[in-house]
């Protein structure tokens, strides 16, 4: 992690492990990658690799060494809920080679909120106390089973809403870095119109990262060029200068 | 590939790498890892990892090598294009150690599309027709630009609707195994409710996969109890054996 520093002046990375049988299957689409994505990218992170693996220990512990030693920060979504199948927690203690058990700290959080709700403390239920030892608890404002974080590991539920709530409570406490900036130039063309031009003018600015992105909706094609940069400057004279070469070409 | 023999007896698995910096920026949502797995888990394929990377070389070398070793079969979605961000042709030919260079086939399909169309056939546009050396072309239906397979890799475009379209053309050529068949029981209950029961579910039945998976919609917390196995038979009795526990317990 020695390219994390002084906030705002160094490339912060992340990868995302989703876990889950139910994404692999195709039963269920997984709506978390995007909105982590879209979030770790407006505070500063680099999103560098994604991973999807089934709720099996054996590829769980593989991918999370991978990614832990290779990223800044390794978010994991799903698994983390009440029944057998969740074997998220036992299996990030032992990725990284730490005890498990029930957290003093979740357990009150539960209890307080089952005998509010006038719900039994089930084996079952208690389980979603089970937490890493020396992990952060990460705050659920939903429906109050915590996430954690230990190390450079945070790990979030995978229900939607309440994933989002935990990345809210976490985001705070994360090490940011530049923040990646964009530019679209949208045409109505296809992309083999312009790919030539392009193509030479990311040669002119090659410390702007640029992509083509075409589109068929309708039946009308539509093709979004976008400049990233961390330099708010050098992506503003490569937009203009890419804006003049296409209107000189009568492609905009 | 020991694993892959006679159609409906073997285990036969995949992995799908989406390719795209647009996916990792959360500018663009991926809308094919679900579609492409519940295609394969219908055909008898099981989709067992999912990684996305950058428009990056080294990402896309590093991970294709790692996975079509891996997997019965490799799909990658993306980065087939005409504009220079469009990389995957020529990383998969580096990953398997073959040439790569302007297809005869590819190149017959563009120019009478081209031709057509009253399209110039520039050289951004018949970079499309880059294709490894011994791959088999895929069927591109709606835009021409083939996909194509080789060894055990079989590459895709990224958008949708042409992923689509060239995945229905490569399915038949495909090895596919038992189809994993499903059995799913929906409560109108929190998770924590059925754990233990379920939980001892699966002892009795550790030959049927069995995942819970809980949803909040409108306010209403509900839970789908979902049972697979690839053995109809030991699945209904596991179903119907789960029902009548469920019914016992007063929780159906």
């Amino acid at each position: 992690m020695e390219d994390v520093g002084v906030a705002g002046q160094q490339i912060v990375t992340a990868a995302v492990l989703v876990i889950g049988d139910e994404i692999l299957s195709g039963r269920t689409a997984d709506r978390n990658i995007n909105y982590i994505a879209a979030h770790l990218t407006q505070v500063g992170i680099r999103l560098t690799e994604v991973r999807v693996v089934a709720d099996d220990e054996a590829a769980i512990v593989t991918a999370v060494n991978e990614l832990r030693a290779r990223y800044t920060y390794l978010f994991t979504t799903g698994g983390i809920g009440p029944t057998h199948d969740d074997i998220t927690a036992d299996s990030i203690a032992k990725a990284l080679g730490v005890h498990i058990g029930l957290d003093p700290r979740a357990l009150e959080l539960l209890h307080a909120y089952f005998e509010v709700r006038g719900v039994d403390a089930t084996p079952a239920r208690l389980r979603m106390a089970r937490i890493p030892h020396g992990a952060m608890l990460i705050r659920n404002a939903i429906s109050v089973a915590p996430g954690f974080m230990i190390e450079n590991v945070i790990v979030l539920a995978g229900v939607p809403d309440v994933m989002q709530v935990m990345l809210d409570d976490v985001t705070p406490r994360l090490v940011t870095g530049e923040k990646m900036q964009t530019a679209t130039i949208k045409l109505p063309r296809p992309e083999g119109d312009l790919a030539d031009l392009f193509a030479a003018h990311q040669e002119t600015f090659p410390d702007v990262a640029m992509g083509s992105y075409p589109s068929f909706t309708e039946g009308r094609v539509s093709t979004q060029l976008v400049l990233r940069s961390t330099n708010l400057e050098r992506l503003a004279i490569a937009r203009d200068s890419l804006e003049t070469k296409l209107r000189a070409s009568g492609l905009l």
